[in-house]
């Protein structure tokens, strides 16, 4: 074999059999192995950052994780806010880098960048191969690192003249690190924290898993607490039969208001919740240090140690399910609340739904609290672009399961080569546009910030109105059947008709 | 004045007028200070590399730098491979990053990044500020360093709460660094190596302003040294009346039999010429050190050195201007040639041509050669995605010259936000789509490595026609008239077309 097979063997024996790949020279012995190699599925993207954000959310779905195939330092650059964003997800991800070969680095030819300090930025690890015949070990302690607490997109760099070079026949086989643990003295003293007053468990990562929140709900029942859930989740069970945590609200002072009546908030999966920006006045934890209470990092075993905190308090097998049902079928114009209730009213149980939906997505999360069971991906990292290419990567883990992008105008504009990909793999998502055609958040930022009347430069990097985004020729033009819609009616026959279909569809929502 | 309102005001004065932004909420403030403060203009992007991409094209352009307005890490690092691109061909940026507040940053909000890391793979200086009486002195310094020899992009990172704090009245102006120079011994050597035996100018940089090229075709004339320009220029002033250098291949064996005539090979705004990628049993570099003399680099007074050298030769006024005239206009399928043919023929004198059309327009440059006078933009850096950023920019700095932008598929399916850029602005651009529907590179590269046919993975890694891309929808999403077209006699129409009219144009030239 050469280095190339090696690295495709191994990563294919550690259990890697998808690879998001946007190839240039440097990876074409990758690419080549990849048909010589049986068991790597090659998905091919149009743009880096579809790639890291398709692998961020095969990764979340999948629980283990996809292979990205990167040209050189700069497309892994192109990748770097998706990656960015699965690191603030905790989504394992393996970075697979060719690189010119080691012999013509020196002359500094044009595509070369420092790609240590580029893939450092986000990676907790980077390898770099030094010899051909350890290429194949090199992808095992990549793959290995990507199970390891404190951090997990590796990125292995492979210099070409390795790639081709004889590596003989040893293929080697990722060993996981060791599985997480969780600490019995933060269950004790957290079970403790649930006896001294009113107290709330603020729940993240595996937390909000089901066993998570079956352990949660559990605890909650047997104490009295409350339930919490991160604002920007990497992934949530929701719907029926689940218990359904308060979401912490985005602005600080909303959250300070949920926060401010517990004397105890024990963090499971979640770190001590700090506010998205910093505003004047504000403080930047929206718990105090006398309030928070750890229990377990997202790193830990949190289900674990939610399990074992609810043996400790006593807790019976019973917990809060949500209550209600999904929303009525909203009539009249698009506006946040009839787009997300159309949704929320719609979504087929098992549905995953991504959602980058930011101020158009609002009344979403309270809306599908009682929807049929699903699973809800967010932003995680605030670096848009995130939603079509994590929809991507979702469906590829999960074929069997509708993927819904409730997706933002101006965040889906980043990455609508995601659509490419999702009509070229004929996968089965659902994409709904909020056209509000603003930049809406820093609408409301400026509010808040007191400036009512702001100048017309000001308002016009807000607006995305001049021109508009045609949404339906955009998708098409990527090989996506669209349609666009502008009253609650229309939205939920063509979401039923979308949902009924199999293969990508969007649909676009304009609200104004 | 606030410290957003100092830098924006000190911006000013400093000649900076033109801001390309895509803000969040930690550049809001500098943003409201472009309404306060006269004479920046703020020019929305969808995409920041479209923002860096129209930083690049403007720079060259204009002769002075543009300012970008990225928010946080992640809009850096969003545009980062188009500042890879203006790094290699040395053009003046300056990049204003707002921050988290000062106090916010130790909690690690979501947002977060090693700023300095990101810019520090692109960037040759990167400054934060840390008071807000300081930050008119700190973008002046910033500014300043654009006019540096040995990098010109710089970064400026500015916390929230300097922005809003109050700056005093202090408005600082740049004082760019000592103008470049040249070494005197060079051209005396230079001079020396002329009268030994058959020689060459490698011309890059200003190398290939009309002064530079002047000169170059003065010294040509009175020492019968041959002009070679880079592969991959920055700028190049080409067409009737000018010289005509031979321009490098791509391909290092053909590079080689080019340069391998020559006893001497003089550096003029050009680096020794370096190999793309490295081939096996090829070298890196394309001349060998004997050959090699070095004249002026490209952030060296080229002209200067040319000028001098020219004297020192005792060349005379007269040059050896380029000979033939336009090709006729071509018949029939589209292809790389006729393609390239239709363009040259009919671009108007004074045209901007951006090249980013790779395969498909190889055959371009000769064809373009006795063109009426036009400037000539390349992708300089490898980095694929510069094209229709880069149009954008340089009509914005040239609003009274047509822009054309050549661009092969591949390469702007990664930066399509930049169409809505040109149709928001009414930006005189007209953009021929070469759609091979292919990473023919890809292919070309895999038939050099003698895999003459390679697997149905590696074969899938280079199409672009499953689904193909429809061009048209996609520019006219956002906001561009398109159209598309399959002969050269419908290509030649539509192109007259779209230059007799103005503002943005997009032409499809379908290849198969």
């Amino acid at each position: 074999m050469n280095g190339a097979e090696a690295l495709i063997a191994s990563a294919v024996r550690s259990g890697i059999g998808l690879c998001f790949a946007n190839p240039g020279t440097t990876e074409m012995p990758m690419v080549l192995a990849l048909d010589k190699v049986p068991g790597m599925r090659g998905v091919l993207c149009l743009h880096e950052n579809v790639a890291t954000g398709a692998a961020d959310g095969y990764g979340r779905m999948a629980e283990k994780p996809a292979m990205c195939l990167l040209h050189l330092g700069p497309g892994l650059a192109n990748g770097l806010t998706n990656l960015h964003n699965a690191r603030r997800a905790a989504t394992p991800i393996l970075n697979v880098i060719g690189e010119h070969a080691t012999w013509h680095l020196e002359a500094d030819p044009l595509l070369a960048t420092d790609i240590e300090r580029i893939a450092g930025s986000v990676c907790s690890e980077v390898y770099r191969s030094r010899r051909a015949s350890g290429i194949a070990g090199d992808v095992a302690q990549a793959i290995a690192r990507t199970s390891a607490k404190g951090g997990r997109i590796a990125t292995l760099i492979v210099p070409h003249d390795l790639q081709i070079a004889d590596a003989g026949d040893a293929v080697a086989t990722a060993t996981p690190l060791a599985a997480p643990t969780f600490d019995t003295n933060n269950v004790k003293a957290a079970a403790a924290a649930l006896k001294r007053g009113k107290s709330a468990l603020h729940l993240g990562g595996m937390g909000l898993s089901e066993q998570g929140l079956t352990c949660a709900g559990r605890i909650a029942a047997a104490t009295g607490a409350d339930l919490i859930c991160e604002t920007f989740f990497a992934r949530m069970e929701r719907g029926a039969g689940l218990p359904a945590p308060a979401r912490l609200p985005y602005f600080p002072d909303e959250a300070l208001a949920l926060t401010r009546p517990y004397d105890r908030i024990l963090l499971a999966g979640a770190r001590r919740p700090v506010a998205f920006f910093g505003y004047p006045d504000t403080p930047s934890y929206l718990t105090t240090e006398q309030q928070t209470v750890p229990l377990a990092s997202a790193e830990d075993d949190v289900v674990g140690a939610l399990s074992a905190l609810a043996d400790e308090v006593g807790a019976g097998d019973t917990f809060e399910r949500v209550q209600g049902a999904p929303p009525d079928l909203p009539r009249g114009p698009l506006n946040a609340t009839t787009v997300s209730h159309v949704i929320a009213a719609l979504q087929p149980e098992n549905a995953i739904v991504m959602d980058e939906a930011l101020t158009v997505g609002v009344p979403y999360f309270a809306a599908s609290a009682a929807a049929p069971r699903y699973t809800h991906l967010m932003l995680t990292g605030g670096a848009i672009g995130q939603g079509p290419g994590a929809a991507t990567g979702a469906a590829l883990a999960c074929p069997d399961r509708k993927v819904i992008n409730f997706q933002s105008d101006g965040c889906g504009a980043y990455s609508v080569q995601a659509f490419w990909t999702q009509a070229r793999e004929s996968l089965d998502v659902v994409t709904i546009i909020g056209s509000n055609r603003s930049y809406n958040i820093l609408n409301v930022e400026l509010l808040r910030a007191g400036i009512g009347r702001p100048g017309p430069i000001a308002r016009s990097m807000a607006g995305l109105d001049k021109p508009f985004l045609d949404w339906v020729k955009i998708a098409e033009g990527f090989g996506v059947p669209s349609v666009a819609v502008d009253t609650a009616e229309n939205l939920a026959r063509e979401f039923e008709r979308a949902l009924a279909a199999k293969g990508p569809r969007l649909i676009e929502a304009i609200m104004v």
